[in-house]
Parts: C-alpha cells; structure tokens; sequence
C-alpha cells in the first residue's frame, strides 16, 4: 500500500457527524486518496466488515498498534478492491477524493525522532573532497548517524523556506524507512521485521553554516534543522518486493531542479544496509514505531557534491524534484 | 514551584474513581508530593476554587496549554498553601503523598525534542585538548549544539544501564531549561519569557564510540543516545530570582561519584547565555512547550576531563551525584 496523510483542500467532507479538515489517513488508488476511516464505515455497511476496532486516522496511532493495525488497514483496502474509487460513498458523501482535491502532508508529520544516516560511500568521500578533507577510517567501521530536528518535516508540494542565515542552501537525495515495530539490539537479518515502509526524503542543508558546525565537532544542527521534507506516501515493503535482492532494494533514485535532471543513483548501491543502519541505531537505544531512518544523501545527489559550477546554490522560486522509482516524486519549491 | 512527574511505590492511591498508578504531574512541598489533580479536586471542594478546566496530569499538556496552565496550577498551589500537607485529603484519601512513597521520574518523561549545547568554555578547551585539538576559532562566533535521542530520558534515583559496546562510560553534569511558550526567531533578550524552569541534566556518554563518531563529523549519537537523566524537578523561575544576575544564574554545581566530590562549577560561567542558547536554536526553526535544551558540560564536570586518574571510567555499581544549587540532586547508579 502507498500510505499517505492529507488533508481536504477546497470543500469539507462530512460522514456521519466527522469533519475531514484536519489532517487523516488514507492510501493511494490511482488518481484517488481513499480515506481510511471513511473506507472503514463503507466497508462496514456495504462489504459487512466486522467493526470492531475504528481505524485511527493518525498513522502514527496506526503504528502504534502494531500488527494488529496493519492488519486492520489491509482488511478494510481488500474490501474496497473490484470497486472503482468513485463509487465508494456512504450516504451520498465520498469515501476517496480525487489527488487534486487533496493537499498531501508528510506521511508523518511529526515523526517520533528523526535519525540520518550518512550510509553511501560516493557522497561521504565527494563531499569531504570538497571540503578538503581525506576518507576517515572509521567511516568504514561503524554506521554513523545524526539525529536532526523531528518537528520541522514537511510534505510534497510545500514550499520550503530558506533561512536568512543561508546563502548556501542545498538539496539531499535520500531514501527513508519508517520503523513499525518496536525494537532494542535489533540484529541486521531481523531488521525487516521493523520496518514499515519506505519513502522519499530531502534532507535541506545550508552547507556554509554546517561547515562552521562542523568544525566545532558536534555535526550538523542549524545546517539542517529549518526543514526535511518527506513524501508523498510510505510504500509497504510488499510493494517493494521486486527491487529487493537480499537486503538491498534497488531502486533508481534521480533529482532535478526546474526541470533539469541533476542527480542519479540506486538506493541498491548503500554501502550499509538498511538492516546494518536499525542494527546500529537500535544497539543498547529503543526503536519506536514512527522514528525515521534517512540513507543519507546518494551519490551526485546533492549540489555539495556537484559543484557550484553545475547549479548554484537553491534560490527562492526554485523547484527540486526528486524522484525514486517505486515511491514517487517528492517536489518542493523554495521560498 | 518545583514541579515533578511521580508514580506511586507500593499502594493504590484512588480519589473520585481516579487511579495513580500511572505518572502523574505533581510539586514539591518540604517532605511531600503534593499530587496536582487531586488538590484541584481539594481546593474545589473545600476553598471554593472555581473549576473551570481540569489540570492536566501530564506536565507536557500543562506546557501546551500555555500560560493559563501555569496559572490554573499556581491558583491550585496557592490555595494548599497554609494547609499541612498530610492534612489535605479528598474523602478520607490523600491528595499529598511523602517522598519516599513516591518514585519520581524525569518531570519530562518523554521531552518533545532535545538539544544539548557545548556553551562551557573551560570544558570544549579541555576536552579538545585531551583528544589532541586545539580550540577552534568557530566556537566563539556561534553557540553550537546537537540533537539527541528525547526517548532515552531517565528520572532520579533510577539505574542507568552501561551499554555493552562501551569501556568508557562518563557522567556530564549539566543544566538544561525546558521551553514553556513556542516561539521563533527568538532574540536573546526575550528568552527569559519561553522558559518553563531549569533542571540538573547527566548527559551520559560512552566516551570510546564518541570519539570513533565525531572523527567522521556529523557528531555524537550512539555515544549519547542511550541515557540522559534529568530531575529531581523542574524549578521555575521565580524560585531562581536570588541567583540571577542579568541572563546568567549563579547556581553551583558539582558532581561525585561514590560520595567523592569530583566536579565543581557554577553555572553563572557559561559563556553564551541561555537567552543566545535559545535565539540560536530558534533561527528559522520553532521551539516547542517541552523542547529541553541543555547548557553542556560545566568545566571539570566529566571523567573525559579530569582524567581517568582522577577515577576510573564508570563501572556497574558506582553512584553519581549532580547537585545544582536551587535545583537538587540527581542520582543515578550505574547497572
């Protein structure tokens, strides 16, 4: 399933007694975002879905019931399968909207903590090049990561505003996983087991002020906490299926700004698996449904590692767009 | 006030059909434990307060709703006052408990994000120094800090569990203040007036994977992520009047291990101030009721550096000891 959390744009949607215009859950069919909740109460009276638990509309609270709540999410969109998005009403009112009706949010819009990781080779070695800097050694040792700022996630389609302290504001091209099962000393081979699904992530930086913050020796902070943008759906690993060989998932990864292509890669090509990064994380430190696990920016995947000379620095009225075969396109503009 | 969040030790303590097994919002009165949501219930039924919302027993939802929270439960404290503790009771039960029938938690029990800043002067030259580095010219321009892990906080007088992957385990005696208004682009003079209250903070650190981590840059994570203690309480601000001159408050702090006083500072010495702490933080980026930001290590108030012939990195068994003036002691055993 393509999760996804959005929120009505133009008109209120009322079933029985619930307003629709504070954020919800729902999936993607096609051109349509159907409304889990709402599916459910359809489900229920067409389809004779036992109801015996209401389905959350916060897919942090979805999480947070583990399997039992994906089970319940996959039983209500099986009920709804065979019938055409359109058609699912209850009393009159409908139960999916149309994309366009819709503003989608982050998947997450408070995650429960956000960790980066910084797990493919090409960008670690470029980007230290740039800053004139060797490859460390212990860079091959362990998985290293940051945790960054879980409160300013924002959706596709949103604008990001650059922060007056910047005048190096940069994209980053990565892949995230959601954890979905709590966990302390995960092993690497178990990892899956935890994990949710995968999404689309823009990890903004302004490069000149984590250069300085860098240098201190605490990593990055104001380089990166204005904004992360995640999106537009969190695809369940079923749907990952045919890109996985082992633990990697080889999925084509590009970005462009204004339309020009800028970036290529394959989230195939971590250098740490996905599993190695949950294992580190979760060694003697408690995973909990909802925290997002970032890749790390992709080779070429960033104007850092490109150069100036290639594109200048994000100005406002820019759009980056980045695309991972299989999650869709995460597309902002900058304001 | 000095606010607290406790879980009742050995017996069932119910009023009006209200359970206290779960963690509850409280403050402290001399010996007692005065229990927030029960002397609202007292102070209706026998001083005619009116009660017009119900407090919250969680501090974070107190944080949320602003200044009329704070005001709602200094209206409740006050009408307790002049009334013995032992002596208020609802229908024959108590609605203050003593200490030791409590177990206090951290009065945040789950923050909504943590920042720890590096403000100390005399702690980044000596510590640097000990890993060979020599101040960096940056630290004097900007108040850097780092993202930790918010769902690793530990309360007082609870076990911290040395992970296994370490031999050089340290305490960091710290303050920290919580936000208690959002805000941002905060100026430094308008801070005073987005803190909560202040807290004594261990920033526990496993000092041989820090040091293997920040080598490749982005900072401390797995060598911070898996403990941070804080409490006894949370005090607020009028509490702290007699030690404030200008933005800095004089408190004393110092640190033993085992009965053995090791540390000694004043958190008077910190060279940024919280006020530029938080206008640092708050650049682009919006603080939150319940973000806790800490000062970082007051100069001699870790292992790293006094040196490991001072005392031994930490062992299962040893006790450390944080004791902030005005704020009180944290006490933690090593497991």
């Amino acid at each position: 399933m393509k999760l996804v959390t959005y929120r009505v744009k133009e008109r209120s949607l009322t079933i029985q007694g619930t307003f629709a215009a504070d954020a919800r859950m729902g999936w993607l069919n096609g051109e349509y975002v159907v409304d889990a909740g709402f599916a459910q109460e359809w489900a229920a009276l067409e389809k004779g879905l036992p109801f015996r638990k209401v389905i959350p509309t916060d897919l942090l609270k979805l999480l947070d019931m583990g399997n039992e709540g994906m089970d319940l999410l996959r039983q209500i969109e099986r009920a709804t399968r065979g019938t055409n998005p359109a058609a699912l009403t209850v009393e009159g009112e409908p139960v999916a909207l149309r994309r366009e009706e819709v503003k989608l949010l982050a998947p997450l819009p408070v995650p429960r903590s956000f960790r980066d990781f910084y797990a493919f080779e090409q960008h670690v070695k470029t980007s230290r090049a740039r800053r004139g800097l060797d490859m460390v050694p212990e860079w091959y040792e362990i998985p290293v990561f940051y945790f960054s700022n879980h409160h300013a996630f924002v959706g596709p389609d949103t604008d990001v505003i650059r922060p007056a302290y910047t005048t190096a504001l940069d994209y980053e091209l990565e892949i995230a996983c959601v954890i979905g099962k709590p966990g302390i000393h995960i092993p690497a081979e178990k990892a899956l087991d935890h994990i949710a699904g995968f999404c689309v992530l823009n990890d903004w930086s302004a490069r000149d002020v984590q250069r300085k913050e860098m240098k201190v020796g605490l990593g990055p902070a104001k380089g990166k906490d204005f904004a992360t943008s995640m999106g537009p759906c969190l695809v369940t690993l079923d749907e990952l299926e045919p890109y996985r060989k082992g633990d990697r998932w080889h999925l084509p990864m590009k970005a462009s700004i204004n339309g020009k292509l800028l970036s290529t890669g394959n989230a195939g090509d971590l250098y740490y698996s996905f599993g190695e990064m949950i294992a580190r994380a979760s060694e003697s430190c408690r995973l909990l449904p909802g925290d997002v696990i970032g890749s790390g920016t992709v080779g070429t995947g960033c104007l850092l590692e490109l150069g100036t000379e290639v594109h200048p620095w994000l100005q406002p009225g820019d759009v980056v767009e980045l695309e991972v075969e299989g999650l869709g396109v995460l597309r902002n503009r900058i304001a």
